[in-house]
């Protein structure tokens, strides 16, 4: 299972058995690599696919202001208490121009670092070529081959590629809290359905009963129902603010897992993750290639979509056309 | 330019007439088809591209609760007052699941309707295949082709999806809105580097001037200014509920067009978005093509990579090589 590729630098060879070991450079290290993603840090990545599969990997989402940073936090402190370690992909929204970063409330975890049983990783879209899903589910997979028990996968929950992101994780935690607008409602409503557990943020406030209810009665209704068989989505209120109800969000998480492996549902859940990240791959790679055309054939194209001789559909047939001739 | 293509039923020849002269139900039903895209339907939509390209397509985007449809609504009408037609797409956040739309302040265009200088066109995600953009872009098309003077894409901005859909506009305006939280202001920053014109909304309220401060700010320090060169952006503080500076927005949109024409800078905006809309073409393509080969090599792929016996990057490329040899 760990065999070495006969093509992996020296280097490389150490840099895996050094994140295997856990060690936080290394880990880091990977991590950048990941996002790189040359030939050579994808076959050293391929490894540390191999080396992954025993963490249980948790999605949290939740829109703009609905609190998930705060609850990540705290849901970070509570599974250090039950002695497991836990590692954190953050994804930031960000400027598909700039490839900065804005850090935001990610400071705020602050209070989880010097800690050696926490690894926090913030991401930031990385522009336009291809999506965040696959850097961020090998970032994943970097913290599952270094050991940690639990990996926390925090994302806004808009767009596709987030929900592509969020739909990787074994447990998905979608994060409500009371009181927001109705534009932010609606875009709630792309990721309610994939929830296997609710979690209500700042119980705290008087309008929260009304939001549990809410979420309560959707349930009975039968909505959300539709990613484990025999499992029934519960709604977690909790308080980060005063700490409340943040071990039984954990013992829900827990109970989930449990009735993934025991029910065989499990197996399953990973045949479409798997299936997902190699589609996702394909079309990175696809999306590649055709790029690498741009001085060529692309440049005519564009010329006649330009003038609106060929329409966008019939210029791509023929750009495909041309990569398979070319055998790029 | 508009010779029918030998393929076309003799049916869709008329609708595509009928979508020239602006009739209302042809056009509802062509952008029905864009949806579709069935290969009859792609010839169809091809004819509809060539006609297309005389309507100026802007873009309006901003962040959940930042009043962009109350906006978009006031300007359909200031456009009218003008004499000109407008055409309008809102692209709905939705579920990838359950392919519904929620209308939420949609209905509030009601005032719009009777107007036949006024089409307005909901849409809502289209499940897992492929994004919005193609769609959304066709859509656009069927405007443009039957005429409308501007047609107007209203979209939330956030995710690669809809700042490609936004990008693909001739003139870009954000939209902000005074006293929104972190967690929105970090989204927004994925779009205000694409801005042409940046609109504050809810100007009635106190603290709309250090919304526009710091966006004149921004802009002093040089950010925003990659689209267009030659071109400022301009910031207009509005107020929709009392309907102020709609008038001095739409100049500034105005005003931007022609800079595009004068500049030489529109047939350039015109090359990138033929691209973007050829390269997202050929992606659809490709990933419709990977997901007809479900039953055969992927399955097996699949299995091998639940295993972790291969990675997904591996997978992919055996994948792409089979369609290669199929010459799908």
């Amino acid at each position: 299972m760990t065999t070495p590729d006969p093509e992996l630098s020296a280097a490389d060879h150490d840099l895996i058995a050094q994140v295997s070991e856990g060690r936080p450079r290394a880990i880091a290290r990977m991590m950048s690599r990941a996002e790189a993603a040359t030939p050579a840090d994808r076959m050293a990545l391929a490894q540390i696919f191999r080396r992954a599969g025993k963490a249980h990997v948790v999605g949290i989402t939740g829109v703009p202001g609905s609190g998930k940073s705060t609850l990540v936090r705290s849901l970070a402190l509570e599974i250090r208490k039950s002695n497991r370690t836990v590692g954190i992909v953050a994804i930031d929204p960000s400027s598909p121009f700039s490839g900065g970063s804005i850090l935001g409330d990610r400071v705020r975890m602050n209070d989880l670092s010097g800690d050696d049983g926490v690894f926090i990783r913030s991401m930031a879209t990385g522009g336009a070529l291809g999506g965040l899903a696959r850097p961020a589910l090998d970032t994943v997979d970097v913290l599952d081959a270094a050991g940690f028990d639990v990996v926390l996968i925090e994302t806004v929950g808009v767009g596709q590629d987030e929900v592509d992101i969020v739909s990787a994780a074994h447990t998905v935690v979608v994060v409500s809290a009371p009181g927001l607008g109705d534009d932010i409602q609606a875009i709630k409503a792309g990721v309610l359905e994939i929830a296997d557990i609710h979690a209500v943020s700042k119980c705290d406030r008087d309008d929260a009963a009304r939001t549990v209810a809410d979420l309560e009665a959707m349930l009975t209704l039968g909505r959300g129902d539709r990613r484990s068989r025999g499992w029934t989505p519960t709604v977690v209120p909790t308080s980060a603010e005063k700490s409340s109800n943040i071990d039984r969000l954990l013992n829900a998480i827990d109970g989930h897992l449990d009735h993934l492996v025991e029910s065989g549902e499990m197996k399953a859940r990973k045949r479409r993750i798997a299936e997902m990240r190699i589609l996702k791959a394909a079309e990175d790679e696809v999306r590649a290639r055709l790029l690498r055309q741009r001085q060529g054939k692309l440049a005519d194209l564009i010329d006649k979509t330009t003038d609106r001789a060929l329409s966008p559909h019939a210029a791509a047939m023929q750009l495909l056309d041309g990569i398979k001739d070319d055998q790029v």
